[in-house]
């Protein structure tokens, strides 16, 4: 494959180069690295919006009714990221897939793309930080990154946005006395959708009160809207937030540099963790010995920890 | 701490020296490894169990309850790892912990303890393989892994189990047609809990067609046993079915050795993965870099692709 085309094709925001280029990433992540480097001098420009919540919240109705929105209202272009923990049992970003592709599809202005996970290549996280850099050199305006929000995969996702979004619902019982700490670094803007169910009052309150009890460095009140996704209702007063929110961000309070640094410095080591591996199991010898690693520590001859101790004694330099 | 004492606790199956066994591979992998290198020749012993499935299915009832037949019924040591993915919407290991503490934690030959995501340090499936070897170690008989049953790392971990239950629940519409193949090579025994429900029935045909179009290598038919864990019922099936699998792995149909050689194979890439970073990482000097390099990348001037693949290049001999 022609690196420079794809690129090209990438930054003219072609839909087929940047759908290419997404699945190199996914399948060969040495192969997209290089094509990473040269598009990355052209990221920055996106707002990247991540969007998680408990499975059944309703986030993938959300994101494509604030998609429509900012079409038709914004004449913004959109790229939504559906992360897929490829589970036996979720199987929601497909059929969610489905229905969008009904509503947005034919909209040249509109990516849409679900990541599932490749095992051994390398992890989620590590994958949809790439897609994430080639749709924002694609020059998409916004991109939304939807995780189911299970695992630490996807906190790692909605950690490297510029702005994230946590979808709750009402009458789930005590499930925002449940939410952990965890979720008030996460939100920076909270929905209630299905607000037209019994207990939203309640939620809200619950929201309120666990939220006040926490302030924020950059002085930032995380906003709770309520929302109707099916109905469309209140995906106005969410643009309004994330827009509050990006000029609260352009504002300079809040240290978004700082906040640049840390996602790059994750980012570095999750790179780092991958090529590592790569680059030794590029020695033909060495695939050689842990196969037959696996034989000995399959029949209890070696550990596998002596094994492994041994081999980045040998590999790395010191 | 003296590696030593602590290894002469576990094979004495010393609860408090276990525990901090746990502890030592969750946060500190490579003070750990030593630690496993000595307790490793001594697994092999007990029954692995990986139990999954969708959240609300009552795995942990069910977790419990058959803990308890195994303590009650056939006087056999059992130890419970439940896996959190540490998610702000999980919660549930940790209430679950709490309700089992009361029935279980007086008794000495039960072990009970969460797992949660240490970030960096290395990813969940490699911290639950470690605490299943020092369980293992210690004698328990059964090791009960139950895991919430989204994302890769959980089905990682179910995958290296000896023996892996999946649990469904029925009325969840048509949840079962939206599994993914990957479920039938997961589960050796189906659960269909909370079986006084309406629509058991529906669930059990439909798990039986899914069923009777694969057909498995070693010609086990995974079974389907229906409980209600908060009755108790269903627990004595559910446990003959355990046995007759057991019997199955030991009749030697099933090719238990290449099953083992593929998750010593797993397992040596996981571990080869992080301890190469580590490795690497223990350099004072390469982190001063990677603090600068995050400065660089954050502030554009510098891609991380390039940055990452120029230390790959140094650091690893060829």
């Amino acid at each position: 494959m022609n690196i420079d085309s794809l690129v090209e094709g990438i930054l003219a925001r072609n839909v087929r180069s940047v759908a290419r280029a997404i699945t190199l990433a996914e399948n060969y992540p040495h192969e997209a690295a290089e094509l990473l480097r040269h598009v990355y001098p052209k990221t920055g420009k996106a707002l990247i919006i991540g969007v998680t919540g408990a499975p059944g919240a309703g986030k993938s109705s959300l994101v494509d009714k604030l998609s429509l929105y900012y079409r038709k209202e914004r004449d913004l272009s959109v790229a939504i990221v559906a992360v897929d923990p490829s589970s036996p049992f979720s199987g929601g970003a497909i059929l969610g897939d489905r229905i969008r592709m009904q509503a947005l599809s034919l909209d040249p202005k509109t990516f849409i793309r679900s990541m599932a996970t490749r095992g051994n290549l390398g992890g989620l996280s590590r994958a949809t930080a790439d897609a994430v850099a080639i749709l924002d050199s694609a020059s998409y305006d916004r991109i939304i990154v939807e995780t189911v929000g299970v695992g630490q995969d996807e906190v790692d996702i909605v950690k490297t946005a510029d702005l994230s979004i946590v979808v709750l619902v009402p009458g789930m019982g005590d499930d925002v006395q449940t939410i952990k700490a965890g979720i008030m670094e996460i939100g920076d803007i909270f929905v209630i959708n299905k607000a037209d169910r019994d207990g939203v009052l309640r939620t809200e309150r619950e929201l309120e009160a666990l939220l006040s009890m926490t302030e924020r460095a950059d002085g930032w009140k995380p906003p709770i809207v309520k929302t109707i996704a099916i109905q469309s209702s209140g995906i106005n007063e969410l643009e309004q937030a994330i827009e509050l929110y990006k000029q609260h961000l352009d504002s300079g309070k809040a240290n978004v540099f700082e906040r640049k640094r840390r996602v790059a410095e994750q980012r570095l080591i999750q790179l780092l963790r991958e090529r590592l591996l790569q680059t030794v199991l590029e020695d033909d010898s060495l695939k050689t010995e842990l196969d037959k690693a696996a034989i000995e520590v399959a029949a209890k001859r070696c550990d596998p920890y002596s094994i492994v101790e041994n081999i980045c004694k040998r590999v790395i330099k010191k």
